[in-house]
C-alpha cells in the first residue's frame, strides 16, 4: 500500500485515485451516470472516457433534473500562485466543454486571497501579476463573454463577503481541523478561507434563480472545500453543490503531480519550444534501457508520463491512443518517435496559446470581470435577505 | 477575592481594574502621563479625573511625540448588535473630546460583521438596521464630518480586507486561541475577525502619511485585539496602535456591566422618560432600608449605581460631585433626592439626543461613510505594496 495524502495545498506520494474515492466518501461515475452523460452531452466526454474525470458528488442529479428542464450552473477556479502549467488547465478545459454543450453559466473564481494567506512569503504584487496572468491564460481558452464571469477574490471580496460570513459563522473550527489538517500554527486567514471559497457555490442563484443546481468540476483535491459547502448549503437556504472530480496530470519525472515547486516536471503554457523539448526528451517514460530491449520486451504506457500526455490531452481520437498503447507493449514504437510526436503536438497547442493570450487586451478581460458583470446594488440587497 | 471574566464578547462577574492591568499587562495612568495630558490637552480630561479612563499602552509615547510636532490619528468602535446605551457612548464621547483638542482625523468603525458572526441566530436585517441606527446614535454626538470616516465593515470590506489578509497571515489560530479563548465549537468568522478589527489601526496612514501614531480609545475589553495588532504591527511596517482603556459604566442593578440582554440593566438612548424614569427608580443604591436609617448612618456612594452615573456622565463639576458624595456619606441626602435630580439630568440629556439624532438625515450620515471620503483606486494601489 503507497502512502499518499492529498489536501487542496499539497499533494505527496503516489495518490491512489479510488482509495481517494472511500476516503473522500465520494463515488465513483458508474453506468447510470455514464447513461445520463450520453443524454445530456450525446456523447461520453473525452476526460471521463478517458478516466480522467472519474468519481462525483450527485452529477446524477444534476444530470436528471437537467433532462427535465431544471438548469444548472458551473463553478471552477484557480489559485494564482505561479505560471499555469498544462494540468492546471484540465478542468477548465473540461468546464468549457461542459458550459458549451448545456449552455450555461460559468463563474470562475481565481484565489488571490488564499494564495496570498497560504504562501507566507509572496508579497501582493506577485500575487496580483499571477492572477492577471493566470486569468489571461484561462481566457485564452475560449470563453463565451456574455456567460462567464471571472472573479478575483480580493477585487470582488465586496460582492462575496456577505455570502463569506454567512458561511463562516456555520463553519467550526473543529470541522475545518478535522476537514482540512489545520493545526494550531495555522494562520487565521487560511482557517476562514474555505467561506470565500464556498461563495461562488451560491453566488449563481443571484445571477439567475432559474438555477437548480451549481456544478463544480475541478481536481479531487478540492473536494474537502466542497463537503463543508455542501454542510451548510441547505441551512443557507441553498441546494448542496454537485461534483465531478478529476485526476492529476503527472509529473513528466516519474510519479506525482506535476509542481510548480519543481518546473522541470511540468510544461508551462509559457514555455517555449527549447524548454518543451528538453522537458520532454528527459522525461520518465515507461521504456526499457535499450532500443534493442524495447522491440523484444515492449514498453509500459501505463507508467510512462509521455503516453500520460496524449491520453489527458494530446490524443483526442481513441482508435489512436490506443494503437499508440498497443505499438509501446509490442515493442514496435520506441521512446524517441513518441517523445519527438508528443514534442511537435505540445509545441503546436502552446504556440496557438500563446497567440492567443496575446491577443487578449485589458479591456477584454475587464469585459468577463464579475465587477462589471453584476448590478452591486441589487445583489447587496438579496444578500441583506439572507439569514 | 471576586471571580470576574471580560472578554471583548462577554463581561462576567465584578470586574477588578486594578487585576486587569496586570492580567492584560497594561499600564495605569501615571504621573507622567497626567503631566503630559495637562501640556496636550491643557487639562486632566474628565473621564481620567473620574478614573473612567485609567489604563494605557504606550499613551506616554504618543502625547510626547504630539509635544515633538508629530500627530497622531484616533480609532474607535462600536460593535452593532443592539440598541446604544448611555455606557456604550462614555468611549465615544472622549474619543471626541480627544478629536478636538488635537483637531485630528478618527476612523469610526462598527463591527456588522462581527455581531452578524458572533450573534449566531440574528439575521443580516437586523444587524444592519442596528448598523443604521448606532450609526445614528453616534453621529448625534457631534462629529467633524471632515475629520471623522465611518467604516461599516460590511459596506466597506473591499476598503479592509487587503489590510486584513495582511494581518491574518501573520496570525496563527494558537494565538487567537491564548488570546479569546476560543475553541474548537468557535465558528472560523470569529477566529478570523481580529484581522478586520485590525484594519483600522493602520488605515490611517493611508489617509495621510504624516501620522506617525494611532491612537485607540475603547474600554478595556477591547484591549486583547490591540495586543494581536501591536504584535503584527512592525512586521507590516507600521507603528504599534497606542490605547487609553475605559472602565464599564455599571449596571444599574448592583453590580456588574450595562447589558442589552437585561433592558432594565441599563439606560438606552432611546428611552422615553417613562422608562428613564421607572429604572432609575428601581435602581440599586448604596442607601440604607430606611429614610430614618439613612439619615442616622449614611449612605454608600462607592456601590450605588445612581451615584456612579453622576460620577460617570451627569455631573461635570469635580466639586458638586464631592459635595454629593459628602451629602450621601453623611446622610443629609437621600437617594430618592438623588434619583429624581438624575432623571431629570438623564430625560435633559435623552431629549437633546433624540432630537439631535431625529435631526440627522440620511445624506448627512453618507457624508461620513469611509467610500464616500477615500479615494478607492488609489487606496488599493498603496495596499498592493504592502508585503
Amino acid at each position: 500500500m503507497t502512502e499518499f495524502e492529498v489536501t487542496p495545498w499539497e499533494v505527496k506520494g503516489e495518490v491512489d485515485y479510488n482509495r481517494l474515492i472511500s476516503i473522500f466518501g465520494v463515488k465513483k461515475i458508474d453506468e447510470k451516470v455514464l447513461d445520463l452523460m450520453r443524454k445530456v452531452f450525446g456523447e461520453i466526454p473525452f476526460y471521463v472516457r478517458r478516466g480522467i474525470f472519474y468519481s462525483h458528488r450527485d452529477l446524477d442529479v444534476v444530470l436528471q433534473d437537467y433532462l427535465n428542464g431544471l438548469p444548472f450552473y458551473l463553478y471552477t477556479g484557480r489559485g494564482p500562485s505561479g505560471p499555469m502549467h498544462l494540468g492546471h488547465i484540465i478542468p477548465i478545459m473540461f468546464t468549457k466543454y461542459i458550459q458549451e454543450k448545456v449552455d450555461t453559466i460559468l463563474l470562475l473564481q481565481v484565489t488571490s486571497d488564499e494564495k496570498y494567506m497560504y504562501h507566507e512569503t509572496m508579497t501582493k504584487e506577485q500575487i496580483k501579476s499571477y492572477t492577471i496572468d493566470n486569468i489571461r491564460d484561462i481566457l485564452a481558452l475560449g470563453f463565451d463573454v456574455e456567460k462567464t464571469y471571472v472573479i478575483d477574490d480580493i477585487r470582488h471580496i465586496n460582492y462575496l463577503y456577505q455570502l463569506a460570513i454567512s458561511v463562516a459563522r456555520r463553519i467550526t473550527y473543529s470541522t475545518v481541523r478535522a476537514t482540512f489538517g489545520f493545526t494550531g500554527d495555522t494562520n487565521i486567514g487560511m482557517i476562514f478561507y474555505m467561506s470565500i471559497q464556498a461563495t461562488p457555490a451560491f453566488l449563481g442563484y443571484f445571477i439567475d434563480n432559474k438555477f437548480k443546481h451549481c456544478l463544480i468540476p475541478a481536481a479531487i483535491d478540492q473536494d474537502p472545500f466542497w463537503r463543508l459547502t455542501r454542510d451548510i448549503a441547505n441551512k443557507l437556504g441553498f441546494p448542496k453543490p454537485s461534483q465531478i472530480h478529476g485526476k492529476f496530470l503527472p509529473s513528466l519525472k516519474a510519479s506525482g503531480k506535476m509542481s510548480t515547486s519543481q518546473p522541470e516536471t511540468a510544461l508551462y503554457l509559457s514555455d517555449d519550444k527549447k524548454a518543451v523539448r528538453r522537458k520532454i526528451l528527459d522525461a520518465f517514460t515507461g521504456g526499457q534501457a535499450t532500443a534493442k530491449l524495447q522491440r523484444e520486451l515492449g514498453g509500459n504506457p501505463d507508467i510512462c508520463t509521455v503516453y500520460a500526455y496524449y491520453k489527458y490531452i494530446f490524443e483526442e481520437d481513441d482508435k489512436k491512443l490506443m494503437e499508440r498503447y498497443e505499438k509501446c507493449k509490442s515493442g514496435t514504437i520506441l521512446c524517441g518517435e513518441c517523445k519527438q510526436e508528443l514534442i511537435s503536438r505540445v509545441c503546436a497547442f502552446l504556440q496557438k496559446h500563446q497567440e492567443n493570450k496575446e491577443a487578449i487586451t485589458e479591456s477584454d478581460v475587464e469585459a468577463y470581470m464579475l465587477d462589471n458583470k453584476l448590478k452591486f446594488e441589487e445583489l447587496i440587497k438579496a444578500y441583506e435577505m439572507l439569514r
